[in-house]
């Protein structure tokens, strides 16, 4: 089921306002099933008429707004009419709702206009303006004309048009899975989907910390298996069900258990610290941190000893496990864990860029490091994908799971 | 002249994210007398062929953003040298920055593909991203193609396309001064413009840490007549010539002068670490940071006194200032400065959200404070508002001048 929308109002093409209806059409079209396929902004010079054709061929669902109130350049009826190969007829139902709303003689001047609408077509009301919608076909083409002011055309479009859509065109309900995928790079990952499975239809949606992953075609069964494929070739933690952040998987686990933690960071410089207080309420679990940036900080206040600081180096897990202890000492929560690497754009201590150690503390358990080699796309995406991974660790050592044999089973892309 | 913009991307017609080129590209265009006939939005399925042979027909001008990544769906590049009747070729130059950018093997695999262009185009340059823009002539009409992301996009678009037109329509070099300003909405940095000369032409570019502001139109005394009005409005730092980062300017400073830095947060728990740390070379400057997230940890680590905690509070100037010191004194650093604050979105120890104290501490200068009021607008705002004043804070504390004074004259919108 496919459907076009068509905005009018030159003060959007002569950019002085920001169309509000696109997002909001697109969105709860795409909700129940129906691919939006053109999202067209018009001035209100006419031009509609040319492109309406084109639309009603390509579309089963057209909606138009704007362009239906009494001025001259409100053109929007007539150009509905032509299409549709109708006269425009006056509609008594709204006339009357006209003089009740401004009285006779207003009424039967330009408002008049607003009455009229193409023959054979129904009316949606508008409880808030002048100028209601109407709606019918063309051919096998649903037409929609609704009023362009957001407080007149959104609650129409609620109201009225979403259940004229799911009852006149009875769609099933699209199946469509939804996953976060973690340290997978867009265009890997969309690789990683057609290897799974071809025949599947793939979307993909970039945001700092996760890449949302659609599925949808095939039965239950077939989708299932190929993200079984994908999961196996990614390894654990990194492929989970839902829209899900990282982050906020770590901290329901922070709260579920009333457990505090603190941070040493290196060269994530304070951005794991940031991120975990950037929720409110962050005070229930996060106690504080610490970033050494210069060696003298994690000798001195973090207490890593000058045989790993002038032995395996900085970066290194010794160095991760050292950190993790030492704020933890210092800062006295129940966990905490640490990040030193390399952020580039330079190498460090012959150690490559993405090179990242990550360190685990708590109370109750040996404390644990494990060394990663991330990809670099840049120095902000080591050190946010840095911060990332050890989000996904803290929470699996939390949870008591061994997070060198997850790390084991990584290949970060 | 007559021009239309067609904005790829499955994410604007799914709904997921509010289309920004439209607003930016029509408001631009129609400043130098270009007439748009049409904004159009699609999915990255292809249906951008069908469109573009009306569009060249009918416009002098043709814009054309996203659908220039290495992904399968991005299929600009082919689908404008088909409506131009070019083979696609590849252009050397972008081949090489993308080699220096991601190195020969990443660059050599799919992303290679973002280095084709159509025969006879010329490229513009993306600075912020791989993939680079292109235009050219197909019969009368100018073809151009920007990547999608708003970040990429809009700085080639002024820098390079409203050149590019200004010339089409011989059109003089347009006299534009460009200054950044902190600290103010932009909403009411617009309304201040207006007031401050309403005949000049206005332009704003929202950034996270800064809005960009541009002024044109009058002869170069108005303009610089009205900065100087919008100066007096709000106060010293706030509005400084060129495009440039507060933050990028206190670094300069720092390592200007040879000096280092560290840092106690609280309320925005590791953030100005994050962002001091954030450019390559930060060791030169930055010793490190601590989050006092937990009040324990401003006492047993940071040193504040039980006087102030249990006095003032621990959103306080004294407060501020002990940490200041405490980080400074336990991190060894030359300079050091402190924020302490609320965030909100819960008001505490009755403090308002919004209300931020900045510590400043050095070993050659007596330590001082201030207190601002920073007009929420969420969370993560207030925290990246606080942080930039103490960037603006420190790097006038650093040269020697009168804080307490500068704070004194800014209203803070």
């Amino acid at each position: 089921m496919k459907a076009a929308l068509i905005v009018i109002g030159t003060e959007l093409t002569r950019g002085i306002i920001q169309d509000k209806h696109g997002i909001l059409v697109s969105k709860n079209l795409t909700a129940i099933g129906i691919h939006i396929t053109e999202i067209v902004e018009l001035p209100d010079d006419g031009s509609l008429n040319s492109i309406l054709k084109a639309l009603i061929k390509n579309n089963d669902v057209l909606i138009i707004t704007g362009g239906l109130g009494p001025t001259s350049d409100d053109m929007t009826r007539l150009a509905i009419a032509e299409a549709s190969g109708v006269p425009l007829v006056e509609n008594e139902d709204i006339f009357l709702s006209l003089v009740n709303r401004m009285g006779l003689e207003r009424a039967s001047g330009a408002n008049r206009k607003q009455a009229l609408i193409p023959l054979g077509f129904k009316v949606i009301e508008n409880p808030n303006g002048t100028a209601p919608g109407f709606y019918g076909e063309t051919g096998t083409t649903l037409l929609i004309a609704l009023p362009g002011p957001p407080r007149e055309m959104e609650p129409m479009f609620y109201k009225r048009v979403i259940p004229l859509l799911r009852e006149r065109l009875s769609l099933p309900e699209e199946e469509r899975d939804e996953y976060s995928t973690y340290l997978i790079a867009e265009a890997k990952l969309e690789e990683l989907c057609r290897e799974a499975d071809s025949t599947l239809s793939w979307g993909t949606r970039f945001q700092d910390y996760r890449i949302s992953l659609y599925v949808s075609g095939g039965t239950k069964e077939r989708r299932d298996s190929a993200i079984n494929k994908l999961r196996d070739k990614v390894g654990p933690l990194r492929i989970v069900n839902g829209d899900i952040e990282a982050l906020d998987a770590l901290i329901a686990t922070l709260k579920e258990r009333g457990v505090t933690v603190s941070v040493a960071e290196s060269c994530t410089g304070g951005l794991a610290s940031s991120l975990l207080t950037s929720k409110s309420g962050a005070s229930k679990y996060m106690i504080g941190s610490i970033t050494s940036y210069a060696t003298a900080v994690k000798r001195e206040v973090l207490k890593v000893s000058d045989d790993v600081i002038n032995g395996s180096g900085v970066v290194s897990q010794e160095c991760a496990r050292q950190m993790a202890d030492g704020v933890r000492y210092l800062l006295k929560s129940d966990y905490s864990f640490s990040i030193t690497g390399v952020a580039g754009p330079e190498k460090q201590e012959d150690k490559e860029v993405g090179t990242i150690c990550l360190g685990f503390s708590s109370k109750e358990r040996e404390s644990e490091s494990v060394i990663l080699h991330i990809p670099s796309y840049g120095r902000e995406s080591v050190r946010r994908r840095a911060s990332l991974a050890s989000f996904l660790l803290l929470n699996a050592y939390i949870n008591g799971e061994d997070i060198k044999s997850i790390v084991s089973n990584w290949i970060i892309y």
